[in-house]
């Protein structure tokens, strides 16, 4: 059992107290008055920010607050969004065109917060601006071009973040520093279970990539944060409840309900279930049993008030409904980590390989779905670049990837199309080792 | 049953979005990117902070996070840390003296975050001054110089807010929004309980006012909070059971335990019991039963997770222990609070008369646990103006109380001795109108 | 923390599975049948009950179960009642008089559960007729009379228990559990609630002696079970929020909600509120917190579920609300340690004397809500017996007290005016030991 | 939701105070009094119980209290056992030899409480002898011998309940109820959890069938009775990670954890996983997802109180870890339910046929977790009575089943190898139809 002492609460309000830091303001009078000056202070990160949506304000916010890293341009659109934003949080520069950001001389870093399909190209044109990305997942829906973004920053020796929030939620962190600190003895099976407040609508759905691609992903991606290792094969099944209009759509795009059973190493199971719609508002949990216990999470509520009436006790108040309510602190959190990274130059908590692993994972749920049985995760990788002879012969011709690259059997041998990133090119020792201590720790 | 909908967590994300901005910072280039420039911009408030220990700190990051409001000057008696926190906040002066802050021509709004004693006097300076002010409760231990400090605003025209910071607090809060919204009916009874982590030193006990001054000041005033109205009396009555190096000390500091009950009208009691030592962290609650249910809250936890092990099962972890982890938020949203009364010059949200009601409520609970019986608070108010000759012509002689003030058998009376403050001053109609609606609105 | 272990559910079992024995049926056939005979065994206590309402039929149903003894007659004024609760639990005889069961030859011991007014006559004359009695509270709701009761059995040897139930319910036997094993250190302050579910008519309120002796006497008696100690003085007050009916019957008959600070030795504080109306079911919880943690019971609720719907989350169905569901364990407990204490000869767990102190506590709330201040218990006691000349000439003629009784100052010694009880007389040593022995083990 | 009112309580009290009645016992007296008799009522069903360790004592208990049944003769190999438990239920024969109850002339209904390979070959002889029966799961683990034993009861015209106690547990009871009201909407996915106190010993598991067989069973089966419907294919997955030493043993004895995938006709889809060692006490959940919200049960504790010390904060006692403590309710509401459906001569909530389907899902599960794909429950009927040619032969010259029995692709059309039970007899319309009719009402 963790207690929050003084101590530890006293360095989370320095910690935050640091965050607030602008650059400095000036002014004179005399005695005991004096002024603060900035002399020995290392140049701030320049941050810029693609997308002014909800999700960019929030990042955009993060930055703001976050030490030694500023915010210099953002970019969105829709200029009159860009220009509030400026506003607001007093960056400097605006522009409609991405592309401004990206090539803009005054930027290390660039925040991706555009929609899903430009993510690729606008980490590639960072790769070759030399600029560090954080992109909010995915980095492509497509295996190839999701290999090929991240092997242009491995490449081009800049950072790559990428944005699986969950990881950074306090009750997942929970969970997962339980199972490090063997709380619960070694782990027997892991559960997660999400469910949406509402389905989105049919145009959303319509060529999103299916349910285990826009959704059940982020619960892959946390079986595997919370195993600490990388999984073996996949079980998925799907049907669809709420709205039957998208019944009629390919693959796991008609399902709006899914199960999953993922096995790990060492008769390691996790089982994910999701849904479109809870109706109570968003469900996410997670439960682990170990040999020595289990630990499980609740969902989030605005307080802690309970009322009994007549007709029910309970909580005072729904569950949190939205995305941004409910993991605010997550996502938050990943940028404060991401230019931690930046300013101190350490690994990055959640890389490329981590996204593409959980793409893998969701392609290979749509692939048992589709064909009723359990898909080796290897089986994905195989299809994507021996099936098809387009994609062989790119990935034949691509620097990206080493000289006698086969498509292999584990998932741990995407170190064979993945060059190493940034952070592992300034280690030393074998390749493979520092590849798998960037992982595992 | 109220539900966090989509609608209001964008706003809470634009608000939080809006918090960040500083100055605006500058550089140049072409086309589709523009400079983002403040015309139309009304100037800021411009703040002083007093104090930056612990709670100052808290204060300085929200003040830096409010919108229209900059801080420009932070004291400390030990410099160091005054630096040390214009650094952190990039304020551009501070000093070893408050008087400094409080006569800086540039500081519009003060944060008092000094040790109790320096309050009263700082305030008077302030009003002296022309600055408004925020001020940590207590205003001063002492009614007289409560009153004094008061008044002083009042009649410089400042805004004077008071901290009592259990009223911002999300929980607390979504109790009063229920009584508010009828949610359960009319309040029949009010229960609080505060149990402190652990007990103070016997150095801070001894001449600190005694367990109702300096613990269960809170508890009162959130009885009268929530009851919305003024309370017509007390029984109290503490013991010792912790720290018996304590138990010879005068009055009510002999007392790490205690409980009153509060009547209010309308046959409304409020149950308050306190303790120095809860041993399991902060344990602070609060129960309204009224004539369609109940409302009740819960002590705060750092996470949702719950652990099952052999030996127990129960929350992961322990509630937060330590007043700045526990009322962080509340710290943070009373400053937004007065950054936002500034800004839009409207009434504060806790007024000196809150202050001085909480102090006459816990000087009548250690009158009740003295003499064992019901005291009424016009006692106190009588106590200390007529029975001391010094204070009676004190009194007498002060431009601060209207012509024929006499100590009266209503708390409400206190509109006798205190003049309108600068809010008031602004709004038309009778005096106790006024009173009334910057009460209870 | 204490686990159910399987050895401790085997016992539960076995107690359970003995619990069931009827007198032998017989029958007769060859080889490895055999049949079972009763040789060595004691007779059984032979039992009649008065009254066959529901608190009567679930009493019955108990002792039917109870080993060692068997239920021989029942009555009930409607001698209807009385044949089918014969015929349902096979008692042999009934009738519409409970002077025949009282004098009935056969019986051994009598349950009363006939209306209040009738318990002390009906106690009064099992002590004639030689009979152990088993009483549900209150014994009478006068003073005199109860003491008499009492006296009257003593000086007859019969034992006598006053069914207080909640004292045998499982949620406050636990907190009685862990005050006994210091799981939450030495005890700093109790806190009790009770809410009714519905307030009862204006008829049964009209003349029903108040809320403290009709309701809040449970709660107090609950707070001297978990004091394990007499109190001292106590401090009421009450009010009128529901039925406004009410509110003009005189004492504390206008009251629906009350409030009690009951102080105990070493500055041991009881508070307990109660109200005639909750609206979400019987609440009734206690709360203890200790110098080393706090143990509290929640209410109860007849299954676990849990259910989330758009408009709430909480639990799936209400708590009981009504003192037969929410109590049914604790009534055939307390008949189960009735026949345990008549089988075996041992003392009663809950003697007249904790029906007395009962009274007289709820006694005394009721003056000092009526007095506006602290009334210590033996006012109580000195008022009844020196107040009024025919109460002080009926005590100076009466057998049942000692020569030279005097109202005393303290509750415990209402040894002077209650003589020992069967239990005690079987013991050796100073009278005063023994009663203290008795009452706290 | 649910409210237990005051009406459904007293029933409630009616039903547990009819629940003791044994025999009549005579006396005589005179005037009131009257003398109970038995003129008008039925003659009551008389009852064997096969076995008399703790299983058998709990029926054993639950049948003596159970109105218009007696128990008339108990047995079991060590016979001081059965003579102990026919003294304290005042049962009066008892024999160590099984076949003296089953052919008893006494006897009408049989409980059988013998260990599980004594269960097919006991329902066969009580079938051969005209008496209903009562059996403990499972009816026999291999599938032929249960048809068998079903189709010899259907054949005799006697009842055959099974016991799979969980579906009569107040809280998988409340789950059905909310499914059956609509309360949760449609239901879209079923989850459950077992997982027993500590494994059992290496000697328990060899030759036990397996952890589908002798654990997982009771979650097929309640996921079928919550579906409410017949379930089509299953996935399964199994490991071992408590007790290594079982890992060699073939099949699925190998472990002791396992996941499966029920689906459902309407993509309901059903997701069980059970461990054998919680180390927190008996771990028995269940959550079902509908289209409206969602419901899920918890543990069972002790009671309610909850405790909060410096190490920890939550409930006062683990949960139950004991299988008879944890559904000491559920099996006496069982046996409850059989008396009533012999007494009334209604049909048995629990069939052969839910034995018979629970068994097929365990092997089934077996199957799957063998071959590591989907197996549909069809296939398990084929293999048994086509693949081997003793058993196709003993199909074929069996009188149980009808001429032209093809083992086929439906768990529905188990109905054509299963003869119609003696309930189903009794109605009229079309065999399936009531068939139908009798599994989901």
């Amino acid at each position: 059992m963790v207690r929050f002492s003084s101590v530890l609460v006293c360095l989370v309000a320095v910690k935050s107290a640091a965050a607030f830091a602008p650059s400095p303001r000036h002014a004179a009078r005399s005695s005991a008055l004096q002024m603060t000056t900035d002399s020995g202070a290392k140049d701030p990160i320049k941050v810029g920010v693609i997308g002014c949506g909800r999700i960019g304000i929030v990042h955009l916010g993060a930055i703001n607050k976050a030490p030694g890293v500023i915010p210099v341009v953002v970019s969105n659109p829709t200029i009159s969004k860009a220009e509030s934003a400026a506003k607001t949080f007093g960056v400097p520069k605006f522009t409609s065109d991405a592309m401004e950001v990206i090539t803009d001389p005054d930027v290390d870093a660039v925040w991706i917060c555009s929609p899903s399909q430009y993510h690729a190209d606008q980490i590639k044109a960072c790769a070759a601006n030399g600029k560090h990305v954080f992109c909010e997942k995915p980095i492509a829906t497509d295996l190839a071009e999701t290999v090929e973004a991240i092997n242009a920053c491995n490449e081009a020796g800049v950072k790559l973040m990428i944005g699986l929030q969950r990881r950074f939620d306090p009750n997942f962190l929970r969970v997962k520093n339980a199972i490090q600190n063997k709380e619960v003895g070694d782990t027997i099976i892991i559960k997660t279970c999400s469910r949406d407040p509402s389905p989105p609508p049919y145009e959303y759905v319509k060529g999103g990539g299916g349910i285990f691609n826009d959704m059940a992903v982020h619960d892959l991606d946390m079986t595997r944060f919370l195993a600490g290792t990388d999984p073996i094969e996949i079980l998925a099944v799907g049907s669809c409840h709420i709205d039957k209009s998208i019944e009629n759509l390919p693959g796991s795009e008609a399902f709006d309900t899914a199960s999953c059973i993922v096995r790990y190493p060492g008769g390691v199971n996790a089982m994910v279930d999701v849904c479109r719609q809870s109706s109570y508002g968003y469900d996410q949990r997670a439960e682990v049993l170990g040999t020595a216990g289990m630990i499980a999470t609740d969902n989030v509520y605005p307080n802690t008030a309970k009322i009994y009436r007549k007709d029910f006790t309970g909580n005072a108040d729904m569950p949190f409904d939205f995305f941004l309510s409910r993991y605010f602190e997550a996502y938050v959190t990943e940028t404060e980590a991401f230019c931690k990274s930046l300013v101190e130059d350490t690994p990055v908590p959640c890389t490329g390989t981590d996204g593409l692993v959980a793409l893998v994972m969701s392609l290979a749920a749509d692939k048992s779905a589709a064909e009723g049985r359990w898909v080796k995760f290897s089986e994905i990788i195989e299809q994507v670049y021996c099936s098809s002879p387009t994609e062989c012969s790119l990935l034949a011709n691509s620097d990206a990837f080493p000289e006698g690259f086969k498509p292999s059997k584990n998932i741990q041998d995407l170190s064979n199309i993945i060059s190493p990133d940034v952070d592992q090119q300034k280690k030393g020792g074998s390749l493979m080792d520092k590849f798998k201590e960037m992982l595992w720790g």
